[in-house]
């Protein structure tokens, strides 16, 4: 267990801990007081870190995502829970027909294969009915290219964790990718902003070159 | 005031406070106790609203904001400082060299006119620096694709407000767009994963056609 500790950079009354919550899998007894731990445990610790200390998830999602995982599910339904357990359970705010047919014509378009009901959808159906509450035409006007740019980052967001050599190390991907990855793509969509604007005149209106590029 | 006040949908006790705040501007009197509000006022109103309602900006960064714009300064500096107010001074965080270096890299290979210092600047630093600590190199490998994915976000952003009809209505829009574009964007991103993860197999390894699409 120290070895382990050591490896994984968690305490051992933390590993300790992980173990008596049956997050961790018991090691393999060699001994009355003496256990031995591989790969397999290494690869655990660092999922559970990724949600505890990473994603903040408290200790029932955690527990949540980590039994799914051990039981090998398809790696789509292992994902599906994590990414579930990452978004949280927001309510779908009433009157919300017109934002949710909007979005369904929007997935409808691209083609996507997409779960309805999940926290993913409900959290699409609300950013989109709080634009329509505040008649922001300018951005649901461009929605369809927003949605277009989120295929991208949503392909190349799967591709990162695609190469994962097992199924933990696949779920850890996808809890720092999406907690880490973010702040990532906002930060740079701030800098291209800044860029953009620099193309805007005073008067502000109808810079035709920018809408070429 | 009182068909400011319904025109706007803020309350008259609000309106005099923002009036005593010296963040709008005062009407033009046409009697003791009477002063009539134009257009002007209705604007500025409504950028207010923005940044107090939407934004849940602290009032000094409302006037901040405020006191720049009714200055019809260049767009491009009301955005900047919009922008600013609006991403927060975080601290840049210590042992960062190898994030700054990635940073300009990837500014100068997108032909990046931006701000160095800026908050945004710093808020992308940060974010390279966690996945560098994580050693995320899958997310840290595909950071080029991300960045051109940001870029037609950032463009987009920029386009959806460069048809404003005035200053006012631009910033206003820089506002809702920062802050209700965001939660829609990340929500679409999570429809695309959901989309993109059923192309991976059972094993997750090397999904081809993923690869290609």
């Amino acid at each position: 267990m120290a070895e382990l500790a050591k490896q994984s950079g968690v305490s051992v009354p933390t590993i300790k801990y992980y173990l008596r919550e049956g997050l961790l899998q018991p090691g393999h007894r060699t001994s009355v007081n003496q256990a031995s731990y591989g790969e397999k445990h290494l690869q655990r610790l660092r999922l559970i870190r990724a949600l505890v200390t990473v994603a903040k998830l408290p200790i029932e999602k955690v527990r949540e995502v980590v039994q799914v995982v051990s039981k090998e599910p398809p790696v789509i339904e292992a994902m599906a829970i994590t990414q579930d357990a990452l978004v949280g359970n927001a309510e779908m705010e009433v009157g919300n027909e017109m934002a949710t047919q909007l979005l369904a014509e929007i997935i409808s378009a691209r083609g996507w294969n997409s779960h309805e009901g999940s926290p993913a959808h409900v959290a699409a159906v609300n950013a989109i009915a709080r634009l329509q509450k505040e008649n922001f035409d300018a951005i649901l006007g461009a929605i369809n290219d927003y949605a277009e740019a989120a295929d991208t980052v949503g392909r190349i967001d799967v591709q990162a964790v695609a190469v994962s050599e097992n199924l933990e190390a696949m779920i850890r991907g996808v809890v720092l990718g999406s907690v880490l990855r973010r702040p990532l793509l906002d930060a740079l969509v701030l800098l291209a902003q800044q860029h953009y604007a620099q193309c805007l005149n005073q008067e502000g209106a109808d810079p035709i070159w920018l809408r070429q590029s």
